[in-house]
């Protein structure tokens, strides 16, 4: 009997971690991509931008690959894009908003001529073996997309980032009939969003927040400032929706406000009225209870609107007591401390602030535990792939379909590069690709590493210390120096009395060398490195990076 | 009329932040402090060990100090004593058990001869005018106290850390008693803990993470090795019940835990039958489903035992399947990620591992809202202080007070270094002193301030480039390099040709600096930084440290 040809998924990114999704389907000579996002660096990257897939699976396959498909367009699935389609050439397929944002981006980079081509929930496209449809979800941004690649072994279902809401701010509420339709004909695979699978109970709907809204905005003396993300265009849109109610104008800050509100905008996935939105250069034209702004900022990040007002960093908006500031999200992990900051230093100002622990100011774009069951017992799959998750909201996600009734067996727990192999029947492991992080820090990616970003968290810790000589040529005696500089290490000024007695523990070292004929420079550094080291650590318990330099005349 | 004399409390840490708690009292020429902790750093504090607070109002006003009274024996209570100490004489007052951890502190900072005095709960003690009274309250470690302090202008009373606890672990419960005695007789002013303000209901008790422990205890098939803090003797306490309970030998592991049930086994504070506690070493003697271990590493320390089991990184724990791994703990916010990066490493192993959102394996030390509610209406005091807090809970404490029925103005946010007056009758603002953060890096106590920091951090984001060149003494001609050396940059290997180029910018650099003339340090310096900053900005968009270092002979 001839090999009979398999399909393979590969997630090459979202498996184990948040963020950085990239799931890779294959049959034969045809490939296609579901996402392709970036994350944000963990704390020990230090001084990197963004993080993004390892590719290099996709570049040795470049021939096969027949189109990359996007669940929506938030910067976990779309954020990669521009720096994979420099090396590769791939259509792309996405809703209207999906690429709107999309388009924004790859101007930024410069990339003009993409192939890029608007699917409507409910359409399929052809791509090489795949029939691809489109079904509608709902998430904290408009035109998200459940995705079923219809394969020759069986359809395939892609949730991308869901939560079930059944009162939608667009009023269209997620297609569950077809998710029902295909469940019923025979699912083979689904992958489905872990991000709230430990969350018990239901996420509220998006609507809830617009009541929230209504209710603090009756109330608000003055200006109202509030900061969410840019790309959750409902929340935006209930914002306005509150302002216009109250007779409030709309001032937008924040440079990816404006950016998506323009393009949400004019794709038509807003109804804002004429003469709300304006400039925030007219903002003393008004009242302050004749205004709102929405800014970026949500999760105090560093150069944001919300955290130069809170600074008084803000070139137009100065904080006034009554003013009420409300900040319409949840700190991401990793966040909290960033924003209670801003919210203290709100405080300060005397200024009234709202956020997550004192009023229901926002719900999560992502399902919980009911919602989650109830996608399974739709789509009723032969095997279960949880995704988009760390390991632990993976295993959780594995042991709640294992309790409504799948099969432990058929249930896999996936990691990046992972080789999934499907027949119609069966599902096995298959050996890995190449997968992982690129590091992207400014223009360079790639180029910082594991050394680099040793050698950045050694000289975060303790600063550093560099130790120059000059040498002879001829007879290797020391003509000039040893001299030491310092940064990061103590506060030279006032630690004159160690900048000398390091410097005379060098100059020992050398003499000691001297005297003992070494001329070789690696010894030579070493015993200066070595005889500092011990010295600074005994007298401070410091450990700074030591730099030893020779300079030969 | 001669001016009245009045009783000043300045908080010196404690207000605007988490941790770093002292409280000044002082009337005419009497001082008493109540605790003296420390605060860990901040973000951006980086290679920071600790944060102390400034003293120099103490040290200005040593003659005056009669003792500093401990509420309890946590960190942020108790850990910047050995500094203060070192600069202050003062005699320590506090319960058995806070003191017997502070000892163990002294030694391990060499500080032998202290005046330490054993205080019981109900007891008062003389300290220049002052009375000083300790009451019985709950918290995450025994002995804690309130601290009621009788001053010629009335009573005041600070909470400490608290939690209103009915069925406490050894069975005392908070002295409401002697609370509601001091309110009926009339309180002149509160300071109350707010850490928990914004949290609603009540806190459950500690015993009921007995029963989880129990239940868990109950189904575990192998080893059972649970992280908590090491200072939550009580929790500790319950573990060691439900071992004793299901017949398990207990393996205690990490110093702090080691010591910490040392010394509360010592003084009486723990419940160990004789053959319970055995020695990591003896592990081997029994099977997995005879063994408990505590460990530390509750909150991800990269150090702790927890952390170097996940990792396979402990020399006598090696993690099995069939082991079950409990985290008996919250994330304090700012370690939210580094719990979950253990958790996951602890499930790619295939362990099984509880964490707070699956099972209710903590609960806090910190009233929440209805009991710091209780705590007012039984202390009733005329002025309130929000003490133990962010600014964001000191204004939601606030706010309680206010809505109980506290005049607006008899409600005080003070700031670290705020003095707020009190005669029988009023309290006003009077002035500040110095007060603040000081930074303590390994033996350096104040070395490291914001040059050092901000250093640090450059040099964490981008890293540095050395730039060497050997000038003649006489012409002020190049006669060696300019050598490039970088550290954090980039990988040399894989930029040699940006390396390269970098080198070219320099030397063009110096020999337009010959070309005009220019021999000055200072100029040449900056005509290399400045040249070199600019080319690698639009080269690669970073922004490296340039540290240019000119050598003569």
């Amino acid at each position: 009997m001839a090999k009979q040809t398999k399909l393979k998924i590969i997630p090459l990114g979202g498996m184990g971690e948040i963020g950085k999704n990239i799931t890779v389907l294959e049959y034969k000579d045809d490939i296609v991509l579901i996402d392709c996002g970036m994350t944000f660096p963990e704390d020990e990257m230090l001084g990197v931008d963004i993080v993004i897939p390892d590719v290099t699976y996709l570049i040795k396959n470049k021939a096969k690959i027949r189109g990359l498909c996007l669940t929506h367009g938030h910067e976990d699935h779309i954020g990669a894009i521009p720096y994979v389609l420099k090396k590769l050439n791939i259509p792309i397929y996405g809703t209207k908003l999906t690429l709107g944002l999309l388009e924004t981006k790859l101007r930024e980079h410069n990339l003009g001529t993409v192939d890029l081509n608007v699917v409507r929930h409910g359409e399929q496209v052809k791509l090489g073996v795949f029939d691809v449809e489109f079904i509608r979800t709902s998430h904290s941004i408009p035109d998200s997309s459940a995705i079923a690649i219809h394969t020759p072994v069986g359809p395939i279902i892609h949730t991308g980032d869901f939560k079930i809401d059944f009162t939608p701010i667009t009023g269209e509420i997620m297609d569950f009939n077809r998710l029902a339709e295909l469940g019923s004909q025979g699912v083979l695979a689904l992958l489905s969003d872990s991000t709230n699978v430990t969350r018990p109970g239901y996420t509220m709907s998006e609507s809830t927040v617009g009541e929230t809204f209504k209710d603090l905005f009756a109330r608000a003396k003055s200006r109202i400032i509030v900061a969410t993300f840019a790309s959750n265009v409902h929340r935006v849109q209930q914002i306005i929706n509150a302002a216009e109610m109250y007779g409030r104008k709309v001032i937008l800050s924040g440079r990816s406000m404006v950016n998506m509100v323009t393009v949400a905008n004019e794709l038509g996935y807003m109804n804002i009225s004429e003469g709300t939105l304006i400039d925030i250069n007219d903002m003393d034209k008004y009242d302050g209870n004749e205004l709102v702004l929405i800014t970026t900022g949500s999760q105090g990040e560093p150069m944001s609107a919300l955290t130069r007002i809170a600074y008084s960093e803000h070139r137009k908006i100065e904080l006034m007591p009554d003013d009420l500031v409300i900040i319409s999200a949840t700190p991401i992990p990793g966040n909290e401390n960033a924003v209670s900051k801003i919210v203290n230093k709100i405080i300060e100002k005397g200024t009234e602030v709202i956020y997550e622990s004192l009023a229901e100011v926002h719900v999560s774009g992502h399902a919980c535990q009911e919602e989650l069951k109830m996608i399974l017992a739709l789509v009723k799959p032969k095997f279960f792939i949880p995704a988009h998750g760390e390991t632990r909201h993976l295993k959780v996600h594995a042991e709640m379909a294992a309790a409504m009734g799948t099969p432990q067996e058929n249930i896999f727990i996936l990691e990046n590069g992972q080789i999934l192999e499907f027949t119609k029947e069966t599902a096995n492991l298959g050996g890995t690709v190449q997968s992982g992080n690129i590091l992207v820090d400014g223009l360079g990616v790639g180029d910082v590493g594991n050394i680099v970003l040793r050698d950045r968290k050694h000289l975060s810790e303790d600063g550093l210390i560099v130790v120059v000589v000059t040498m002879n040529k001829q007879d290797g005696k020391v003509i000039s120096g040893p001299d030491i500089v310092s940064r990061g290490f103590v506060y030279v000024r006032e630690s004159e009395d160690l900048m000398v007695e390091a410097r005379n523990i060098v100059k020992a070292a050398l003499e000691d060398c001297e005297k003992k004929k070494i001329t070789d420079w690696a010894t030579l550094k070493s015993a200066v490195r070595d005889s500092l080291r011990s010295f600074l650590y005994e007298k401070i318990k410091r450990n700074p990076m030591i730099l030893p330099i020779i300079m030969e005349v």
